[in-house]
Formats: structure tokens, C-alpha cells, sequence
């Protein structure tokens, strides 16, 4: 579960709490323009959001990670870039492309960055740009330098939600992580689904603080906190071209106390994973697997994630189903292949607290499976349903809880550990999935 | 596609078609029974089939491979000690309960093998067990054991399909393919969806044959045959706690060409592993990835298997969905992660034949599109359609056709090279797995 453990009973009742976390730090607004377009790969309109994040003054204080994807989008060639540059004023997003290997998309992203900059009065470098959606097609690039007067009108100080609104592809709702240290305040927004390629391809993250730390500490700090956080989330193992996550201080509240702003830097980073996954396609159960006493945090993790994407695991929790059988198949199945030579034989294994392997062996009976079930269904976001067309789609646009199906692995052999978190898989998955482009 | 290349139009085709492969080598014969029983894990009774295969005489040439989950089932336990016994008589095998970790799984096998032994008149040492079902479950031995002569009594020579469908759990239909070399010929029969865990978990495949070729040429053939073939298939990743490949020789046949004996060896072995993939659970389109001009076999082979295993592009190949974009992903997410130093510089992709990708760009065009589509849809299976239930199922019972999803995959980086099957991923993979066991 996330640091808050919240439920929520209906939209408002979310929109509500997501606008007691959505405070902008000082030194920050947000501006978004919405407009039809015709993709020339495409033979009908679409419709794209640009928003718009800029500083008040330019800041030397950003750090980025992006995807290892050996196909990085035009977006992520150009922010790598950027890293080197003296300074960040803005930084334009958007939807529904993604700008992914397209014939001249780096120069497309660019013209984009060149004419936001024109607006705002900045170095065309100063400006990061950021896409997510179809990998593929190319960005309709005068329709959106058409738009960006609307954006840069609307900016505003105050609340992140517009951007958090404004960023989203197939998210089911805005996701937003704020926390105060002193005077000084972090807000995180996210869109997409973790790992996973949505539909419209892509997790982006920016994170915004008024706390002053420089350039050198909130790159270091950045690494560990995506590390223990976005690096620990698989909703369907899928890396995107896109992946990227910023960081950006505006400086305008003095922070000595870097582990402070560690900590609560890492705790908005693990919220805001978590929201992700919680929000990922399909997904109807959160998995979270602790592993413990593992020989290296390196396998603790790569265990974790072997069990969140284990495709016949996912499926059974979709199901409500307790198929203990499928998580010792997975853990077998990732030592057997990655660390044939460790010792299983002191593993144990609960779920939702309750043990169901040790000493070499299953510990079943009829009591635990039906306690496992109710577990189960206690960590249920909705029911499945088709439609009457046959397509199943999320009901929900809010998170109406936050428990999770606990999956705890104690191995027996060493110190070290991990959390990892990850959905199940769903008839939602597949509907999204088979047939979006159609 | 298989060396066949078959379609067919009905199960009785399919049926008759099996048959001319089914003919039991010189040596072997092969008997079945069924009967209920009512597990101790479970509320309600059962089905199990157990399936005896008997060599007329003893041999000491066979060998077997064995899956590498470090949670092993009991057969293979037991299996693995059967490698260093001089002689091997008879398999015995039952489907329903994998006997995968439960309390005393070794001792049941270790039973069942004595009682086979005693009927047929063999050393307990010289009888090879095989369990495939529901993980977590203990075997009814005395049920088993009371089931036993029944078994032995039916055995017959002629035809292994009584065997190929004693075998089965979730299967479509059995799996059989046969080859003849000069005066002698193997036969091989398969159960379950490959690398798959399917809804009663395993792989099994026996090969048969009366050409005498010595116990070290068997397992030193077996494995460059498995190697190319049960090795290169993936349905969904999961790798079985009870995969096992047994080649026996019942050397009734004298044979001295060990090489004419190695290609009919790998071309029943690279079938079969087709058409695990073709009765995969909720398989509707198998993917055939050929990878070309790869710096090593291993990249080649890995690269192939991160295609046929990345859960997006699975999905829009289920709604013969061009998603070039989600294959690029893969590709790119497989070497960021695995090989980020190699030049991908050169790469060149197609699907159906039609390049999709050159020059590090996409090349796509809408008249490409459609010619997409139609090889994507010329490879589907059957339709998808939900029950009145909402429960989806495989209205198939016979492979109405061979054709792939042919993906080409040229790295322009070196000469090895790999193909490697898969299936998309359905809501009918979805419907059986998140549902079955209640």
C-alpha cells in the first residue's frame, strides 16, 4: 500500500483529495490547450493535448532519467541532450503521438521546443520536450505550433492538475503526489502505466520542487529515488520508448537537509509507482511482492519482479483464484534460470499473510484456500464485466482503494530485499490492447 | 510452418491425418485406462487417465531432458536417478495432478513405478514416471494403483495415439508426428502448450523409436534437437515445473547413418514443438520470428523469444493489429537491457514479407497497412467470441490450417541466426486461466 492507504467511495471524493496534493511549488505554472488534427498516417481526426510546464525563471537545478530502450523516442535523443545545458525553462508535452522513430522526428521535436521557447522569451535549449502515444506515427507539427499560444495563455500558478489532466493517454484518472518539507513543497503528476507500453505508449513523470537543491544533488537523489520506486513496477513487462522522469527545482526555498528531501522525494516517487500500477491497463488487482532475506538485492528484485510478471500468476489473481502452484512455478522458474546454485530448500512463502510454503513443500488445506480467496477479493478494484459489445472496460475513474494482494518470499539465504509491485491480467488487458488502433 | 504445411478441414481429417503418423515404431506398445478418483486438496471428484508405454524388451538406450525450475516435480526427481539405471522398460504417466512439492510426492512415484514394474516383470528402476496436472496436489496412488492392471492389460502394438491422447489435460486435440529412416522410424506424441504452465501444468513429450542407436548418441542427439526446437518455443513464458522430453530406442532396426538419424529426429521434434504452440492455450495466431545476421546464436535466439514474449505486440497480433511500434518496443526493450552496445544502426524488420522498418525509421504506408492486416487475419485460427457466460473458449478441436504470422527480424550485425515460435495472447488465454481451478 501506498504511504496513505486511502479509499475513496466516487469521483469527487477523489478529485477532491488529488486537489489537496496538486499545490504547485513556488516558481512554477501550468498551462494546457486541447485540438483535432488529421494524422497523415491515419484516414480520421484525432484529438491532442499540449501542456505546458515553466518556470518563473529558468533554473540550472533539473535532473531527467529516461528509458533504456535501445529505441529511445525523438523526445528522450533531444532531453538527453538537454542534461548538459546550462539551464531549464519549460518544458512542452504531448498525447496521442509519441514521436518514436518517425522520419525527422528529432527536428520535429526541435521546431517544437524553438517556438515554445520563442514565446516564453528562452534559449530554444532551455525547453525539454515530452511525447506519449502511438509509436509510429509522426507529430503533426504545425497544428501543435498552431496551439502553443493557447498554452502559454493559460499558464497559471497554483495547482499542477491541469498538467496531471492534461498529460494522460489511457489513464483512467489524473495522478498526482505532493509533500512538504519547511516552507518548500515537492508535487509529483504521472501518466501511464508503469513499464507497460499503453495503448498511447509511455510513462512520463515530472516532478516539481521549490526546495533549492543543486543540479548535482537532485541528479544523485533522483537515480536512488527512481531506483527504489519507478525501477520496482512492472505492469506488464513492457519497457516504452518514452519512459522519462524529471526533476526540477525552482530554488525558491532554502532545503539543508538533503536527507529530508530524500526521503520525501522517494516516498512521492513510490506513491506516484504505485499509482501507476493501481492505474495500469486492466488491472484489477495490485500485486505487491515483498522478498526478503534474499542473497542480493539484485536477485530479491528480479525475484519480485519474475512473480509480478509471471502471466499464469497474474491470470489466477484475476480470478480471485489462490493458485499457490503458479508462484512457486514463477520463483522456480526465475532461480532455476538466474541463480540455479541457491539453496530453496528454507523458502517460505504467504500470501496475504498466510503461509502456503515451507520446508520443501506445500502447507494447504481447506481453511487457508478459503482465507486466501477472501483476500483476494478484499484487493479487488471492480468486478469484470463485458459489454454488451463483448469488449470489457474498466468501470471505475477513481482508485476506490488502495489494499493490495500481499505476497510475502523469505528465502533464507542472505540480508538483502525489495518491494515490487505489479497487476494482474484481465480480460480489460486484452480488450484494450487486441483492438485500439481499429 | 511445419514441415507439412497442412490444413484441414474437420476432426475426422485431422484424426485420419494423425493416424498415418501414429504407427508404433517395432517394440513398443502402448495401453490406457481412466476412472475417478476424489482428491484430498479438492471437494468434488475427478478424472485422471493413466497411460503406460512398455518396451517388449528392456533397453539401455534412451534419454530424457528434463525442465530447469528449481522447484522440479517429483517424476522429475525421480526421472533424473532413472539416467544412470541400465535399463528402461516402461513409462508411466498420468495427467489430472502434476505431483509438483506436495508432502511425499517422491515416495507416490516411487510406488506407482514398484506396482508398474511388478505387473510388467521389470526391476522398479526400470520404469520412468510422469505426472502433469495441477500443481500443489498429491497423486490418489491408491487409486493409481488400483487403476494399473487395467493399463497393462490394454496394451497393444500398431498405433501410439491411444498414448497421444491418454496424455492430454487442456489440449486441443493430440499431438503426434512420425518419420521413417530405411526400414525403421521414430514417433512422437506431446501434451501442453510449451513453456507454458497450462491449466494442469507441463510439457510432455515422448519420442519412440526402433532404430538402434546407442544410449550416448540418443542423449547427445536429444539434446541438439531439443535445443532447436522445444527450446525455441514460447507460449507465455512460464516455464513448467514438469517439462520433460524422453527419447527411447527399442533398437529393433539396425541403423548406421547417425546423421540421416539426427535430421528426422529434429524435424519430429521441431513439428511437435509447432504444434504445442498452434494447441497453445488460447493460441490464435502462432507467431514465427526468424531472426537473421545476429552477432551470436544466443542473441539471436533471446531476441526471438523477447518478440514472441512481449505482452503488447501478443495482443495486437490477437486483433490483427499491424502495431509495428509495439515490435519495435520489444526489439528495442530486449537489447537496452541485454546487448545495449550493439549498432542497431542496420536493422531491417518485416512482417508477412513487407518491410516495416529500415534506416532506423519506420516504413509504413497505408497500402502496407492493409497487406498487413490481410497476413494478419490469413493466420488466425478461429474468431474470437465470447459464451453466453462471457467466458471465452477455442471452438476448435483440429488445426484448421499451419499458416504463421511470419516476422523477419535482420540485424545486418553478423551471421547467426534463430526462429522461434509464439502465440498472441487472447481472452481466451484469459478465460481459461483465471477461472479454471473453481
Amino acid at each position: 500500500m501506498p504511504s496513505t492507504a486511502l479509499t475513496f467511495s466516487s469521483r469527487a471524493e477523489h478529485r477532491a483529495w488529488l486537489a489537496t496534493q496538486a499545490a504547485l511549488p513556488l516558481g512554477f505554472r501550468v498551462g494546457t490547450t486541447r485540438f483535432d488534427f488529421l494524422p497523415k498516417e491515419a484516414p480520421k481526426p484525432a484529438k491532442m493535448t499540449l501542456t505546458l510546464i515553466a518556470l518563473d525563471r529558468p533554473t540550472a537545478d533539473f535532473a531527467a532519467m529516461f528509458t533504456k530502450n535501445a529505441f529511445p523516442g525523438a523526445p528522450v535523443i533531444v532531453g538527453r541532450r538537454r542534461l548538459d545545458e546550462p539551464a531549464l525553462g519549460a518544458i512542452i508535452v504531448n498525447n496521442k503521438i509519441s514521436n518514436v522513430c518517425a522520419p525527422g522526428g528529432v527536428d520535429a521535436a526541435e521546431r517544437i521546443c524553438a517556438e515554445t521557447a520563442r514565446l516564453l522569451g528562452l534559449p530554444a535549449t532551455a525547453v525539454l520536450p515530452s511525447s506519449t502515444g502511438v509509436i509510429g506515427w509522426g507529430l503533426p507539427v504545425d497544428a501543435i505550433i498552431a496551439g502553443l499560444p493557447q498554452a502559454t495563455g493559460s499558464l497559471a500558478a497554483g495547482s499542477v492538475l491541469p498538467a496531471a489532466e492534461g498529460i494522460v493517454t489511457t489513464d483512467l484518472y489524473p495522478k498526482v503526489r505532493g509533500a512538504a518539507l519547511g516552507q518548500g513543497r515537492i508535487v509529483g503528476i504521472a501518466k501511464g502505466a508503469g513499464m507497460i507500453e499503453p495503448n498511447m505508449a509511455t510513462m512520463l513523470v515530472y516532478i516539481l520542487t521549490d526546495l533549492a537543491i543543486p543540479r548535482d544533488g537532485l541528479r544523485t537523489t533522483l537515480k536512488r529515488a527512481v531506483d527504489a520506486s519507478f525501477n520496482r513496477i512492472s505492469v506488464d513487462s513492457d519497457t516504452s520508448t518514452s519512459d522519462t522522469v524529471v526533476l526540477v527545482s525552482s530554488g525558491r526555498v532554502p532545503c539543508t537537509d538533503l536527507a529530508a528531501f530524500e526521503q520525501i522525494l522517494t516516498q512521492v516517487c513510490r506513491d506516484l509507482a504505485e499509482d501507476v500500477v493501481r492505474n495500469g491497463e486492466g488491472v484489477r488487482h495490485v500485486i505487491r511482492v515483498q522478498v526478503k532475506n534474499a542473497a542480493s538485492p539484485e536477485l530479491a528484485c528480479a525475484l519480485g519482479k519474475a512473480i509480478v510478471n509471471a502471466p499464469l500468476f497474474k491470470c489466477a489473481v484475476a480470478g480471485n483464484d489462490p493458485n499457490v502452484g503458479r508462484l512457486v512455478q514463477a520463483i522456480g522458474k526465475h532461480v532455476g534460470a538466474h541463480a540455479p546454485d541457491a539453496d530453496l530448500s528454507k523458502l517460505r512463502a504467504s500470501i496475504g499473510g498466510i503461509e502456503i510454503f515451507a520446508n520443501g513443500a506445500f502447507q494447504l488445506n481447506p481453511e487457508k484456500e478459503n482465507a486466501l480467496v477472501v483476500h483476494l477479493k478484499g484487493a479487488e478494484l471492480y468486478a469484470s464485466k463485458p459489454g454488451a459489445d463483448g469488449v470489457f472496460t474498466a468501470p471505475i475513474d477513481f482508485p476506490p482503494h488502495e489494499r493490495c494482494v500481499e505476497i510475502e518470499v523469505i528465502l533464507g539465504s542472505g540480508d538483502a530485499g525489495a518491494v515490487v509491485f505489479g497487476g494482474d491480467l484481465t480480460h480489460e488487458y486484452v480488450s484494450e490492447n487486441a483492438d485500439y488502433r481499429s
